[in-house]
C-alpha cells in the first residue's frame, strides 16, 4: 500500500467519493471542501509537483478538469462559474504532494474568499518582469537540449 | 480589429509584455498583475467561456501554463511555488470572456490572499453530491451523443 493518500485512492486501497475515472486520472470530491462540489483530479502517475508530471498525463487532468466543469454546470448542483486551480508548492497553498487539479464550483452571492480578483496592483516594470520569464524558458530549452 | 482585447494582443494590434506564443496560444503580463510575473495564457482562438473552448486548445494552454511555471522556477524571478487558475464565468472572478488561464507566481511569506487554503470545511453529503456530479456527466454524454 501506498504512503501517497492519493496513489492510495487511485489504488483504490483509500475510500473516496469517486466521481471519474479513465487510464490517466481519478476525479473525486475534496474531503475538506470549499464548496459542495470541490472535486479533486488526480493523474495515476504519482509526480509530487507540477515540474515532475508528464505533459501528457498534465493535459489528460486539464481535459477531465474541463469536462467536470461542462458536467457541473448540467448537474443539480447548477454552479454559475467554475474555477480550475493547480496549487504548485508549499507557497502556493499544495498540501497533498501528488500534484492535483482542483474543480470549485461558484454561485452568485457565495462569498468565497477564492480566485484572482482581489488585490490587483499597477504593473512593475513588466518590460524587465518578461524579459525574465523568458530567460527563464531559454534556461528550460538548454537544460532540455542538453 | 476585433472589439476582444485578447484577440486583439493575439492578433498583434494591442500591446502587451508577451512571454511566450506557439501556433495555439499567447502568453502575455496581466496588466494588473497580483504579483510580478503574473503571466496569461490566451488560446488564439476566441472562446467566451471554458465551454466553448476545443479541449484540444485548452489542453495546449495548461501545457504552456505548466512550461511558464517551469520557466519562472528557472527565471531570476525564482517563485516557491505557482498556481495555475483559470476563471470560468462572472461568479469564479472571470473578467475578460475569452476563456484564460493565469499563471502566478508565490514566494515564502507574499501573504496574497489567493489560493484554495483559506477556508475548509466538513463535507456536506458527499455521496450525494458525487452522484450529482456523475448525473451531469451522463447528461453531457447524452448531448454529445445525440
Ligand atoms: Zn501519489
Ligand atoms: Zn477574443
Amino acid at each position: 500500500m501506498s504512503s501517497c493518500v492519493f496513489c492510495a485512492i487511485a489504488e483504490g486501497t483509500a475510500p473516496a467519493a469517486r466521481v471519474y475515472e479513465n487510464d490517466d486520472v481519478v476525479a473525486f470530491l475534496d474531503i475538506r471542501p470549499i464548496a459542495r462540489g470541490h472535486t479533486l483530479v488526480v493523474p495515476r502517475t504519482h509526480a509530487p509537483r507540477l515540474e515532475d508530471l508528464d505533459p501528457a498525463h498534465s493535459a489528460a487532468m486539464f481535459r477531465t478538469g474541463q469536462r467536470l466543469a461542462r458536467a457541473l454546470a448540467r448537474s443539480d448542483l447548477a454552479p454559475d462559474g467554475t474555477h480550475l486551480v493547480l496549487n504548485d508548492g508549499r507557497a502556493a497553498f499544495q498540501t497533498v504532494f501528488h500534484s492535483h487539479l482542483h474543480v470549485l464550483p461558484r454561485w452568485r452571492g457565495d462569498r468565497l474568499r477564492v480566485g484572482l480578483g482581489l488585490v490587483r496592483r499597477r504593473p512593475h516594470d513588466p518590460e524587465a518582469t518578461a524579459a525574465a520569464i523568458r530567460a527563464g524558458l531559454d534556461r528550460l530549452a538548454t537544460e532540455e537540449h542538453s
